[in-house]
């Protein structure tokens, strides 16, 4: 696939670790991807990102970015622009399921505005925002792909068991939201393919205190998930663009 | 339907106008219907309702409520409580796609994050809270039918045309909410049937600056809309509990 490039380039957003930083190390592994661009929320979580880009100062450009401020996601662009006008791997790996106080929801009881509203902000808002700022660098004749981490329980009809409101609703809204810029990319952006992933439970900070009813052989390292990944996105085609594939490149449903 | 209870009690949420009031009307034929609580959430923009509430002031009880404003959410069965302790009847028509500066965004252009996280808050969270609050009032041995206003547009698989990110999306939202919801009433109150629904182009505030597009025999009275969603709420059973119809009372894909 990679060898339809000359040189490509790609950016990986929510970088520091876990599935966002596998993805950084698999970049890495492909000559055809002349430089990475990642992004991370807090230089001091972020220290083995930033120790792999002393390894590659070439090659690996990271920055800070708080995916809650629209303001810092419409500045990414500028910052992209002086490498490159163009981008052919985005990979949104943004996303909380639980943080601190806040805990994915076990009843309607626990249900609260504000960790709603921060829900759909980190996991639906910056998608969508950065699908209207990364535009005009994935707006280009070569084949670009556009993949965001969502999650098999966002989807509405594969919910059978409740629970995690905040988290389902708001992975239901980023499929809503890709789902609807993968349209207005296919009519001004034809060789842009947008993705919705689900990467099985992969064995990161976010799947950590729910791993215990996982079997063992269902729980993905990070290296697998995204070689997963990587194969799938791969084989994606531009009527592809928009849909929800399982990490074993199977449709899932909404 | 309605011979399945000796007095039974309703309430609509967002009955300021449009399907909202046309719902309210509706439950005053009602004769089985005791006691119709209606929230609305400016007095200025009430009138009707108001007038209407002068007209039967033993069966229909008007009561503010901003639906933004989760302590308010909060208070409405303390309100409730003073006249039953069972509700039967629960319509949630608050939605909003318009709104003064906020209009419905034709590309990703015109995303804004304020404007997205209004959409979330208004069509989304609110239907979600009012779930987390009315449980206690709809938890009883007889049926209760508790209806929210969804919208087609709200369909991911049936997305065709895009734009509109916001309603689109918290509309989504929404559906996995009560979709996630009807299945913790399901285990804790199988009396209670939740149930998420399309009305089809009403002649309403909310469709008009869009009727242009719609042809005469597709836009529907709200009289029609109403008598058309309350066929398809009578005929609903404990397993259609959950899903997403259409006003003909045919399923939509998620």
């Amino acid at each position: 696939m990679q060898t339809e490039f000359q040189q490509s380039y790609g950016l990986v957003v929510g970088a520091t670790q876990g599935i966002g930083l596998g993805f950084v190390k698999r970049m890495l592994q492909e000559a055809a991807i002349a430089t990475i661009f990642a992004t991370y929320r807090t230089r001091e979580a972020a220290g083995e990102l930033l120790t792999l880009a002393e390894q590659y100062p070439e090659r690996l450009i990271c920055t800070a970015l708080d995916i809650t401020q629209e303001d810092q996601i419409a500045q990414l662009p500028e910052m992209i622009q002086t490498q490159t006008q163009q981008l052919h791997w985005v990979i949104n790996c943004v996303g909380v399921l639980h943080d601190g106080h806040l805990q994915p929801e076990k009843s309607l009881q626990q249900l609260k505005t504000d960790q709603l509203l921060h829900y759909f902000q980190v996991n639906s808002i910056s998608a969508a925002l950065l699908a209207r700022f990364l535009f005009p660098l994935l707006k280009h004749k070569d084949r670009s792909i556009f993949a965001h981490i969502s999650a098999k329980v966002g989807s509405i009809g594969d919910n059978q068991l409740g629970g995690w409101y905040g988290y389902r609703a708001s992975k239901a809204a980023l499929n809503m939201f890709i789902k609807t810029a993968a349209l207005e990319y296919s009519r001004k952006s034809p060789n842009t393919i947008l993705a919705l992933l689900h990467p099985g439970t992969t064995d990161t900070r976010l799947s950590a205190p729910f791993q215990r009813n996982v079997p063992p052989e269902k729980l993905f390292s990070i290296e697998r998930t995204v070689e997963q990944l990587w194969t799938v996105l791969g084989d994606l085609e531009p009527q592809d663009s928009g849909q929800f594939f399982s990490w074993d490149g199977t449709s899932l449903p909404w």
